[in-house]
């Protein structure tokens, strides 16, 4: 039909692909469309090398002397130095270490150390769970000086006020996608004294941040979902060069000492970023992000955000086309607004889900009725957005999703 | 000589030894004599396959729904409960996660809010230093109501009073081997009113621990010592049933939560021990400590503390034996006294030690002059015992560690 987008306009659209080259450099499953790589990134190919190089040479061969020999001590700062070139930062703002979760707790004590005499925590309540919870506990232990407060997304720039100490948000909207002016975040926060702390979960490998352009504060990140470093991989945080010197780590570990091997009894803070290092390194996930980041940083940035705007509106031009009123669009209809996802709302969204990864479309679901689709750009083609959306069409029309099957509720949803 | 020990003996004692099969399950370098696997455990032959499998099918075929499917989810509370065979402890009492550190900082600060009213957190200076750092930073981030004591090891009971919120400790000190009497400890605690929490580094996978029995409150340990989970191995915590429903978590994250795939924006603890996780866990690294709790698993834990004072022992003759009146003994010369070390004393113990490793025996180096030697009973022989000391004795004797090579500090020691 006139008009209509087909999988031949998708296949043609795969052939002018700049970065169609990077999907063989991961070993996806034959058969399988996977718009979760938002959740956990898919594998690349050197990873099984690179982890098999360094368990057999590096720790069953050379055993204890790895760290220095095969340079593990660095590893934190070497994967930071990396991310930091794919989310605007400079060398030495960036370190690899522990989760998301707890270097948001790190960060967020030590810029309310920096914020003293402010008592608010401003966040939205599309925040990511984890981010309130980890707030709430810091406010918590310390003894309730502070409080956190929640907004509504559209209404934090003007809720920033005096008393503001620190925003506190999550870029991308793990539920909708929905992006939050960085740029403009920062710089309301910053005309009122608050500092801001960015967690990049949804955003880092998935479209450029300009961390040091925005003049942002602080922010943590994810290892295993754009960057493709592997299920539970270490996770980052960022601290602009001019804080560093101020912070004083509230998890102070050895590994975040001046001089770890001096085993003082006294704890001194290492110069610069290595001090928001607390236990040993979780060395096999490091090398695995490595391998993720260092594919990550042979695309062009501005190459991967437009396949990725590319990618969600022919998703969500499909979806119109095929299963037209079925659905409502839960991520905002300017692609400038979005990260690399589309969500959909429907009341038996869980139920269709299943289905769809019954017949090897993976994507996920997120209570209480969103559809999530993730686009991962480095290895996801048009046609795999065309094949989605014709299993998602079949399923809606033929009622597939209504199966007893597909109601049970897994563990991880 | 008459009295002297010799290599045959030596090899006889192996032939006799109740775990010799074991050494034969581990991916060993030839011509290495290993004596660090305290600092950082062997490679088990099997972690190389598990770690592909996981990587492979695990993450690379089956992608987001192996944590479901391969039970990813349950790796901490799966895993913990193998641990906690390990060290007395019963089903759902400890679970894996994060570093050692990180779990010290949250179990202190339970023990701490259980113990409202006291404010001495007791320890020793023979602590690890990182234990003391996460300590005062705690202290600090709680607003200071608490304060740190450190005394002698040998006055550690007689220190506890009714100020003591929480007597702090590490089981096996990681200098000079010299063991607490967990038991006596404890009791001596409890009598005061307050709680023990546990540093297990040096003893979990080295000597059997009997948590339950002597009824520790707390406890902490790392995988990848004795335990064999490798570098940067997720740690353990162990919380006694007794105190679980009262915790509050200080580091609340969304996995740590009563129903994190629920999403909702207030924090809910989870029922029992995986309250006190937080981030998304670190699925490479619990494969790979699996693999090395399995194997310890199969070991008599009765034997392998036989052997280690046997090799202990052994090593500390033949050192006598070879190079009388060379060295100060830093451990206890009781060897029920002491967990799977020995410690020698030199002034220019830091070059003897890389003379050592240049000869392919490997053991440690701890500032200001102590050179560790571990025994990990489950890989370590006898011979190797004897071949470690004639090297040792062959430097010393030749003045072979007085090269400049041998003196330059490398990041880690």
């Amino acid at each position: 039909m006139p008009g209509m987008t087909t999988r031949r306009d998708c296949a043609a659209q795969d052939l002018a692909d700049p970065l169609a080259g990077f999907r063989d450099r991961f070993a996806l499953p034959p058969e399988v469309v996977y718009l979760d790589g938002n959740s956990l990134g898919a594998l690349p190919r050197r990873t099984a090398g690179r982890l098999a190089e360094l368990v057999q040479t590096e720790w069953g061969r050379d055993l204890i002397t790895s760290w220095n020999q095969h340079g593990w001590i660095d590893l934190p700062s070497r994967v930071g130095d990396k991310i930091a070139r794919l989310i605007g930062a400079g060398p030495g703002e960036v370190v690899v270490a522990d989760s998301t979760s707890v270097n948001l707790f790190k960060l967020l004590s030590s810029a309310l150390d920096l914020q003293h005499g402010r008592s608010v925590v401003l966040s939205d309540h599309g925040n990511f769970p984890t981010d309130l919870y980890v707030a709430h506990g810091l406010i918590g232990l310390r003894g309730g000086a502070a409080a956190l407060r929640l907004v509504e997304e559209e209404q934090v720039i003007e809720a920033i006020d005096a008393e503001t100490a620190i925003v506190m948000l999550t870029h991308v909207n793990y539920r909708t996608g929905r992006l939050h002016d960085m740029a403009a975040v920062t710089a309301a926060a910053h005309r009122h004294g608050a500092l801001v702390l960015w967690d990049l979960a949804h955003s880092a490998g998935a479209l450029p941040v300009a961390l040091d352009m925005v003049g942002a504060d602080f922010a943590v990140g994810c290892g295993y979902k754009y960057l493709n470093g592997g299920p539970g991989a270490p996770a980052f945080l960022f601290i602009a060069r001019r804080h560093q010197a101020a912070i004083r780590p509230p998890l102070s570990g050895w590994m975040g000492h001046a001089a770890p091997f001096a085993f003082d009894l006294d704890y001194r803070p290492a110069a610069g970023i290595a001090r928001n290092l607390c236990g040993t390194p979780a060395i096999l996930g490091l090398a695995a992000l490595e391998v993720g980041v260092d594919l990550m940083l042979e695309a062009d940035l501005g190459a991967l955000r437009a396949k990725s705007v590319a990618l969600g509106a022919g998703f969500a031009a499909l979806v119109e086309q095929s299963c037209p009123g079925r659905f409502e669009l839960a991520s905002p209809r300017d692609p400038a607004a979005r990260g690399s996802q589309i969500s959909l709302r429907h009341p038996q969204g869980y139920a269709i889900i299943q289905a769809l990864i019954a017949r090897g479309v993976i994507a996920d679901f997120r209570a209480p009725d969103i559809m999530r689709f993730g686009f991962a750009p480095l290895y996801l083609r048009h046609v795999d957005i065309w094949d989605a959306v014709a299993q998602l069409a079949d399923i809606m029309q033929s009622g597939a999703w209504d199966t007893p099957d597909y109601h049970r509720r897994t563990a991880v949803t």
